[in-house]
């Protein structure tokens, strides 16, 4: 039996071809068009015939930024795809490809595939966070994906944390992932360099990126490190206000952040511990994803087996 | 079939005789001894052998403020009475009235409570809150109490939303239960009479309260009506992100702060449409508790009769 798993960006669709044993037999990708409905698709069923060529596919799982309705399983919005805002995705591509097609938020998905292969296996309580342009997250709760009453749950990004704070993608300001981002690393690297003095980040060449900053920060720049310190000080007290909520056994990070991994995740741990219920802490471990950059297209995959 | 639930408070042990049909048929209480083990245990055993005498009961359920290991069975800790920290009290009160004794988080039973009987009946997602000397709350998840992996879960009032924010009762900074709560009430009104001019609550005889504080904003007061403008505003971001992360149907809020009713919802409802994803917002009602003050009294007896 084979599934195809594909995570669809705001750049790129990366599909995934994954066996009954979880693992990747072969992966390609294709550029995402955001706005236009019938390029969207056609781009995207090109891939699954692609695919078919050479395999067997028993069902197509999709993972999309955004919020999916279970009730009526459109994708109710995509900010960065809004050619998908109330698409039926699932219908419209499987009346191309004549499978079982199923769709599903991107982070619940990565949650699901580290649930079932990944850093979480045989746990049952489990948070997934991936760091890239925002911050998403997916829920394992009582040993299944958690997605609420109308499958919007999880967006955890979106937490408030300061209401005159960072204004952020969404439409409202101060949501953690304003600071807890790759983005969120350079704004406040920026603020840092307009008023601090001398810095390995005053010669690197523009765009200055969250790479960059890492690179000079474990070089010993020291506003670089602060940078570090500071969003790890946010990812800390995000982790503490989850676990002092949901007990959850393991945070598992994920997204492109994760290059600057123990460095990250140390100053989260210690501040997590700092900032939650002592036994709740004491049973939840923080740790990097096993499978990103390819946990949001495994996890569609395995969504597409199992659900 | 008759089920005895406790209530446990820092100062006073509430109980009641549940029936079949969820009604509470008689209820008493005793003061609660928080710094002796067996002068607690003599006076709730007490309790429980009173309503022995004209019932026959059937299992006894005890609502306790603190955290109770899923594991263990035993209550990890009780800030508040601090005689049981570290106590099997299911055992402990078992082995003295020789009936089915059941122990879990004060405001998860009223959570409970309000699932099977009160506001939430029918509801798969909800979250109970209750706004008190401090801010309990509960979780209802696809359609039974979450707890977490250890029991500990549910802890949404130790949310730190200002890091640098006021000093909590859990020795942290900034918990959301330091802005929303009685307390919070009060120390934000006492804040503003350090400042600002004419106010009501300057002729108040001491001590300030929360229902001192809603009694002069009814009556108009400006500064009164800040407080709860501010309060509610704090409330409904609290919700917000609550109804961001678990897509709940409902949003129960009990607790003696409540006697402000629509005025404290009122704020509240409104920050939330502001700070919530709209789709995930419109699915979800912010309402009274149904069962407050006895929430947490017939939650315990339920749960001493499913569980």
């Amino acid at each position: 039996m084979y599934y195809l798993g594909l995570d669809v960006g705001g750049t790129t669709i990366k599909a995934g071809l994954v066996d009954e044993n979880n693992r990747v037999l072969d992966s390609r990708s294709t550029p995402t068009i955001i706005d236009d409905l019938k390029g969207f698709i056609s781009k995207l069923t090109d891939l699954i015939r692609d695919f078919q060529k050479s395999a067997a596919i028993d069902a197509v799982g999709i993972g999309v930024p955004g919020l999916r309705s279970s009730r009526t399983r459109a994708i109710q919005t995509s900010p960065n795809i809004p050619c998908l805002n109330n698409v039926n995705l699932e219908q419209t591509v499987a009346d191309v490809v004549h499978l079982k097609v199923v769709t599903e938020n991107d982070a619940n998905a990565g949650a699901y595939a580290e649930f079932r292969c990944g850093a979480g296996i045989g746990l049952k309580n489990l948070v997934y966070l991936t760091l890239g342009t925002g911050l998403g997250s997916g829920l394992i709760l009582n040993g299944s994906l958690y997605t609420g009453a109308s499958g919007y749950g999880g967006e955890f990004g979106h937490t408030i944390v300061d209401p005159e704070g960072r204004p952020c993608s969404c439409g409202k300001r101060g949501c953690i992932e304003t600071v807890v981002s790759a983005t969120g690393i350079v704004v406040t690297a920026t603020a840092k360099l307009k008023t601090a003095g001398d810095s390995l980040l005053r010669q690197v060449a523009p765009p200055l990126t969250a790479a960059k900053i890492y690179d000079a920060a474990i070089r010993g720049d020291q506003l670089a490190s602060q940078v570090f310190a500071e969003t790890g000080r946010w990812l800390g007290i995000a982790c503490a206000n989850l676990i002092n909520l949901l007990n959850v056994e393991m945070i598992i990070v994920g997204g492109g952040v994760m290059a600057s991994g123990e460095l990250l995740l140390g100053h989260a741990g210690d501040f997590a511990r700092q900032y939650a219920f002592p036994p709740s802490f004491e049973d939840c471990r923080i740790v990097q994803s096993k499978l990103w950059p390819d946990s949001g297209m495994i996890g569609a995959a395995l969504l597409a087996r199992d659900r």
